[in-house]
């Protein structure tokens, strides 16, 4: 079997950034990475062309009695910037302690490897496994997976062929307490432009009688949300369900502690929705966030103009029943409402994603109709988990959003079992990403455990 | 004599951006380009050093009994950004009908080489002419003069043996309506920081549970001015004295078309202090305005980000008697008490100015104790402009800020007449800045006129 920690140097070292086209060579070099990883265990590996960024299937096939796992990576990571701020290069793996350094070592290049090495590991020694499996790589994770739902709708009968999806790209909150993710949230996401006069100018020629862009991009921002932390949209919170009993308990037992937390970001007082708990609002609320904003001067000292135009890049995470396009809407109409009229105001729709919810076996709420592969599968896993890591999982949602698991349930019917391995010290998405290699030695286990037992019948 | 327009081309071609380090090369270009001109007409050119960047002083001594003019202009220039938007290139000066395009052109370039060739057609025809003159040509104006107070301490007595400064540094309503300006605004300048966790962080892993600081920046902006255009700072109006009445007589002469200036400005409705014209709110009203925003992901596509911290850039200009030091603390209190508690604020305070007045003579309320010299110097304007321009001229506050000129005033009692050369459309600290050379020419003869006539005893 391969060195899996140096294998997930070599995916590391390939720059595969999907929202920005400067970074097509460390796109095509990741998925060329991939497909010959999965080819060299031997997988039949078809590299399917999209409008952006090609998907990897790799298939074991096998008898049609044979249940059938699909497990899902994206190969694709986020910007690297500010790049003044990592401690060693960003698309250079570093290994210090127990930790390997690098864009995407978390999210999702080191899960991933994670699995790819159980699957690995577990062929090696029982080549004839009866067990049917599909990995699926995309490249557009980080982007929103803009091509997945057309790949989706056309591919459908090979998710329809599957029993269940399995992934590793949600979190671990401790390096002691596995959580199995039974919920994302949605997402939204726009770019607001306001504009005021069709040109920059002078603030002291100009200045004291139009409305400047950034003060009404402000104005309209500072609306969206309620002193108390509630977002300020009507209808925003209408479609929400309430949070089923066994969530708020199974949660409690996490023990997740609020002191910790705010030294861990670095605040001193929450900011939630009135009635939730920090750790209850990441996971039941939706939020209404602001992931940039831009407009007029931002160098070194001064430039003294009004701008013609100010920005803000505004995303919503979305809980069950949410529908994108719907909340989208709802605050597009509150903010053209309240644009001061001096103003013009401008929308560009950026990705979008459903909120999912599966629920584990022998809850109040599990569907009667449930999997019995499925079922199986989250039962390996709670046994798995409490072998190698020495207490079962916990099953909670989790507020980050991986929208196509929404779509391969609404589109075939497909549940998934998520098992989280990044920590919350892992920087997803920030300077100095890293994830903790021993945490990738007990997921290999967990995973080739859980494998060997879905397959066994 | 020489060429004007040949030699501001050369001027332009000088990329001395003051604020920006990067432009050290331009600065001094300029600064030699000026002094080897002066030079050239017999001035006695010292390059005076000052932290920053030099003051150039060129003198034409003679008998002391000689009335003493000060021509003040500066060689720095506005940053040039967003470079996109210029349709020829902002440091290659480049000629369109009777306008020439380059950063500088209009400020203070053009109007200052009118000055430098009005003095260098004089001397030639008259080489004994009974008149001192000092050149005083900075390269920090646009940064907001820094090393300026310092100077002006160690050289007051230079200052006090002048009559008056002359400058053109303000604007020109149209091309026919020639603007004495005898009002300047001040200026009080900072940056405002707004910090939440101490790094970025997911939006989707602890989206919920803090402060967005973009959000927070927002609220706290939001909260700066009233619905109606008013600032919205205890006390930022106190000081603010009452518009003498034929300041307001003499703005209404100028004839200024509200629905020409918004066509000019490309904005459907004025916001303006409630009781002011939009013409007198720019010149007899306060203003605080955001000259710049940053924070977060500001690329293509998305970064589901919650930064850790955003800034807005703040600007007010000030009219008398409002103190630049006392409003800046205003401000900067009224943002402490308003800030939400999960975020850190800190300021980083710009340069200052304060605002200037300087009444004409034979108005109700010119003092009594104007200088002969200064009577002389207006009375000589109103002449030459009548003549060459064929109305007289206005005397007009105008909103912009050249804050030495009061800081002369405080420091040395001398008086500035300020004969306006830029036009609205000229672009001044805008891309495709631009110069009007029939201004140009009616510049030369209009202050060759007005130096001829104050050295005539």
């Amino acid at each position: 079997m391969f060195d899996p920690v140096e294998k997930l140097k070599e995916f590391i070292r390939q720059p595969s950034v999907s929202t920005d086209p400067k970074f097509h060579a460390g796109m095509k070099g990741a998925q060329e990475f991939v497909a010959g990883l999965l080819g060299s265990l031997g997988f039949a590996v078809e590299v399917m062309k999209t409008d952006l960024h090609p998907i990897i299937l790799a298939t074991r096939g096998g008898d049609a009695t044979w249940p059938h796992v699909m497990i899902y990576g994206h190969y694709d990571v986020q910007p690297a910037d500010p790049l003044n701020l990592w401690k060693t290069p960003a698309f250079e793996p570093t290994i210090v302690g127990n930790r390997i350094y690098g864009r995407g070592a978390a999210d999702n290049k080191g899960p991933l490897m994670t699995n790819i090495a159980a699957v690995g590991r577990l062929l090696e020694e029982t080549p004839k496994l009866p067990l049917r499996i599909t990995f699926l790589i995309e490249g557009e994770e980080e982007m929103g997976s803009p091509s997945f739902p057309k790949f989706l709708a056309a591919e459908k009968a090979r998710f329809q062929a599957a029993d269940f999806v399995y992934l590793s790209d949600t979190a671990l909150p401790t390096p002691e307490q596995v959580v199995i993710t039974c919920g994302l949230r949605g997402l939204a996401l726009f770019d607001l432009h306001v504009t005021g006069a069709k040109g920059d100018l002078h603030s002291g020629l100009h200045g004291g009688v139009l409305h400047n862009p950034i003060q009404a991009l402000a104005e309209i921002i500072a609306t969206l949300h309620d002193p108390d932390g509630r977002v300020n949209v009507p209808g925003f919170y209408d479609a929400v369900l309430d949070v089923h009993p066994w969530e708020r308990e199974e949660l409690k037992k996490l023990g997740a502690d609020e002191k910790a937390y705010k030294e861990f970001l670095g605040i001193d007082t929450f900011y939630t929705t009135p009635g939730f708990s920090p750790f209850e609002a990441l996971r039941f609320q939706p939020t209404l966030e602001f992931n940039g904003i831009g407009g007029g001067y931002q160098g070194e000292g001064t430039k003294t103009v009004i701008p013609s135009t100010a920005f803000a890049k505004i995303s919503c995470r979305l809980v069950p029943n949410q529908q994108p396009d719907r909340i989208k809407r709802l605050v597009q109409e509150a903010i053209l409402a309240r644009a001061p009229k001096g103003v013009k105001i401008a929308f560009v729709d950026q990705h979008k994603g459903d909120p999912y919810v599966v629920v584990p076996p022998d809850r109040s709420n599990t569907p009667k109709d449930q999997s019995p592969v499925l079922a199986r599968a989250f039962r390996a896993t709670d046994k798995a988990v409490t072998e190698i890591w020495g207490r079962p999982p916990l099953y909670l949602r989790e507020g980050g959003s991986v929208p196509i698991i929404a779509d391969i349930k609404r589109q075939t019917g497909l549940d998934s079992v998520m098992l989280g391995l990044f920590l919350p010290e892992d920087n997803l998405h920030a300077p100095n990403e890293s994830f903790n290699l021993d945490v990738m030695q007990k997921g290999i286990e967990t995973t080739r455990r859980i494998l060997a037992a879905v397959a066994t019948k």
